[in-house]
This record gives C-alpha cells, structure tokens and sequence, in this order.
C-alpha cells in the first residue's frame, strides 16, 4: 500500500505536472479570454488559472485529505492535519496574457512555521525550480542543476529585480528606488521567475510590496533551500506576502534592509 | 553545385543554429565574466556574444563572400554585392547576464531599401521567429505556428513594451510615459523578445529608443512578415535605428505616433 502513497516531494511534482498539462492549451491560444476580476486594477483571470487549480486539487484531495488547501483562485480549505498546501496556478498574469514566457506556477507546503516544500514551475520552457526536503534543484533545457545561490556581497555590484518599477505604495516606491540607485543592474518584469533567477545563482536581490501569501511561499522555500533569505523588508518573516526582500546573502539582506528601512520609517 | 549553394533563408537559420551552438554554453554558466566596452553604463560584452558573431561571420565569408556584414560585435565589412547581412549575436546582454530567457540572436538580410529576411531565435527557449521571402512562422515548444500579428486597433486596450522603463532622453521618456498612459497595459524588460511577442500578436505595441541599425533589422523584416508595422517615432523608415514604433495595425501606428509626437516636438 504504502507505493501508492506518493511522498510530498512526489505529490508536489505530481501537482506541477497537472498544471502543466492543465495550463498549456491556453498559452499564446489565439483569442483568449480574460475577466476583470477587480474592477479597479488590471487582474486577468483565465481559464487557464482555473483549471491548473482546479486539477491540482483534485490531486490534494485524493492523496491528502486531511491537509488544508489555500488556493489563489478557489479560497481556503481547512484540513485537519496542521498542513497546508499553497497554490498560485499562474503567478504572472499579465505575462501570461503577454505571451512571455515568465509566468509561474506556484506550489508550497506549509506545515504551520513556514513553507517546508516548494516549486516554481514553468510550463512553456519547461522548467521546474524545486527546493526542501533536502532538495535543491532545477531542471530545464539543459537537463537537471543543483540550484545555489551565489555569494554576492557588495550591493554595488547585485542584480536587482522587481515585477514593476511602480512598486507598492509612494514610500514604498522611494524604498525600492533608494537599493535600486546603489545596485549594478535593476530589472523589471518578471514575477516569480524573478525569484527562481535567485535561487538559480543568476541573480542577488528581489524587492517586491503587496504579495499574498500564495505569491511568495513557493518561492521562500525554493530560495532557502539554495542558501539565500526570504523576509519582510524588515527582516520578519514574509510567509503572509505583503513586502518581501529575497537576497542571495545575509550582507545583501542586510544592505537593502537598511535602506528600505530608512525610506519607509520602519 | 547548385545544391551546394543555401538559399538566403537556409543560410539564416544556419546562422542562427551556429549561434546557438556557440552562445548555449555560456549562458547562466558560473562565474559568467562580463566586460564592460563602455565605462559610461552597463554594457557587458561577453565571451558568449563574440563567439557567436564569429561563427556566423565564418558561414558568411563561406557561403556569401560577396556580401557585406554589419555585426553589433565585429563591425562592417563591405561587400561587392549591395546586399548585406546585420547580425546582433545577443540582444540584451543585460537578460542574458541574469539569466532571462528572454535575450536573442538578431540576423537580417538588407538588400538596400531595407530589411527582406529576419531571425530572433531564442536559443534556451529553442524559439525561432522568422520572417521574410514569403515565410512568416515561428517554431518552439509549441511546434511550428505562422506568424500574424493581431486585430487590435484600440489604444485603450492594447498591449505596450519596452525594456526600460527609462526611456531614450528626458522628452522620449515623456513621449512614451504619454503613450503608456493611454494603453491596457505596459510591461518592461524584454528586449528583442518584445518584437517576437507582436509578430506572434501576443502583443501590440513596443516603443523604444537609442536603437542600433542591428537591433532593428531583424525584428523589422520578422513583424513586416507578420502584417505588422515598424517605424521610427514620426513614420519614417527605422531600418538605421534611433526611436522605433512597431505596431500591430495602422490604426494603433497612427495613435501612438501622434501621442509621441505631441511630446516630442516633432
């Protein structure tokens, strides 16, 4: 019996791989669809995002019952165990919508302290950025790597990235202005690949405001199991979303996190 | 010997495979080393991009010893012939130096009166977008699919892309920002990528500045095929360069192209 018990690194690629399947019939599909789900902003829901949730629920619900679900699209499900399973189907809607290829699914396992397990999956390139459970890789074109972060110290010489150069509210835009004028590179654009760049070695700095919870948790386990730091921009932690500062190293953290401090009056 | 001798567009996608083969191995590499060819700002050279103009030059000298080359790397070569090739072995050095997917290989063929053939190709992506000589078509992931930009002819709910949200001077800046202003949505960070996306009618609009002639070509020949429209930001030919519109139909040309005007002066 216990062979058809996937373990929770199995399940979570299992959960990948449906909404993979789920999701890239409607990728770059001529006349998609897209409701204002917020009247006030710009926030495409697809069909596509429906589904791939869709489907990986039915998953959870078969092979884990008793463990709770939150769920970008469909709510929260309350389960039993103290586990909860935390599912962006396609983080990066208006990438999506775009046609670029930087969108992601989001999966993570919380077990109450923080997410434990989590992936970043890329259906159309066909990359996979998987990290806990004594795990740290990447597979992609070219084949399988062991994700690490990379040992940038000095803020002069880090990449930056942010989804928007419009980040957050005013002060939290002088913030994020006041690390992007001192770093070597500031880039924009690319939701959760932003942070799977990090995991990666790519990259050294990801500044973002207004995150949910289903927005970051894959990517704070993803980037702690290569080595590097998920928090608050003050240095809390970052599992609930809302300002989040991902860095390669503890001296990159700290660097950005004096000057958000500084412009935000934390 | 005729079998000996590749049609323009076969030897475009030769020069294309050849460039894969030679940038692929360095790219998201560790310890990747950068130089800088302008102290002013950020604009790393890498091994990568040289290598890859020389094996495309070599194919050249090969196959088209009569005609000139034009390459973002290497310079010009004068031909006998008046046709010539322009070649940006990476466009977005800076993407390629983080690690996005999202950087290209640019190859036209200009017999004079502008770009009749061009190639972005994405060589970690495994993306081609070619068009000219009849051929207007992408392969990918998704397999082989023609090119054909969209119907959209509303500013209010077109697509816009640049890959800084610093655009050009301080009045280009303002000239764009008053475009972004009026559209559905704006999004940064793309580079050659962005004119694929409005081949591939993903998107619909992308308006930069400070362009090189070898930035240009290829994404001009690649949209034309596809039924779209690139222009310099008062409708001029932009196969030299400088501030370049591309646009799905002439309906959102003539509207963007008026709003930069405005802010312009021109």
């Amino acid at each position: 019996m216990s062979s058809r018990v996937p373990s929770d690194l199995d399940l979570a690629n299992m959960l990948a791989d449906a909404a993979r399947a789920a999701v890239l019939p409607y990728f770059r599909a001529p006349g998609l669809a897209a409701e204002n789900k917020d009247a006030g902003g710009f926030d495409p829901v697809t069909a596509a995002d429906h589904a791939a949730e869709v489907a990986m629920r039915e998953l959870l619900q078969r092979h884990r019952p008793e463990d709770g679900i939150l769920g970008e699209e469909l709510g929260r499900i309350d389960g039993t165990s103290g586990r909860q399973w935390v599912l962006d189907p396609i983080d990066g809607t208006r990438a999506f919508l775009s046609g670029t290829p930087t969108w992601g699914v989001l999966i993570a396992l919380n077990e109450g302290q923080g997410p434990v397990l989590g992936v970043i999956d890329q259906p159309y390139t066909g990359e996979r950025f998987v990290g806990g459970r004594g795990i740290a890789e990447m597979t992609g074109p070219q084949g399988a790597r062991p994700l690490q972060v990379r040992a940038m110290r000095d803020l002069a010489q880090a990449i930056l990235f942010s989804t928007f150069p419009e980040v957050g509210s005013a002060a939290e835009g002088a913030a994020f202005r006041a690390v992007a004028a001192q770093v070597r590179l500031t880039r924009y654009g690319m939701d959760c690949y932003a942070y799977a760049l990090l995991a990666a070695g790519q990259i050294d700095l990801v500044i973002e405001a207004g995150l949910k919870p289903y927005d970051v948790q894959a990517p704070i386990a993803v980037i702690e199991a290569a080595g590097g730091l998920v928090t608050g921009w003050d240095g809390t932690p970052a599992q609930e979303g809302g300002r989040v500062l991902a860095a390669a190293t503890p001296e990159l953290h700290a660097a950005a996190m004096e000057l958000l401090a500084a412009h935000t009056g934390d």
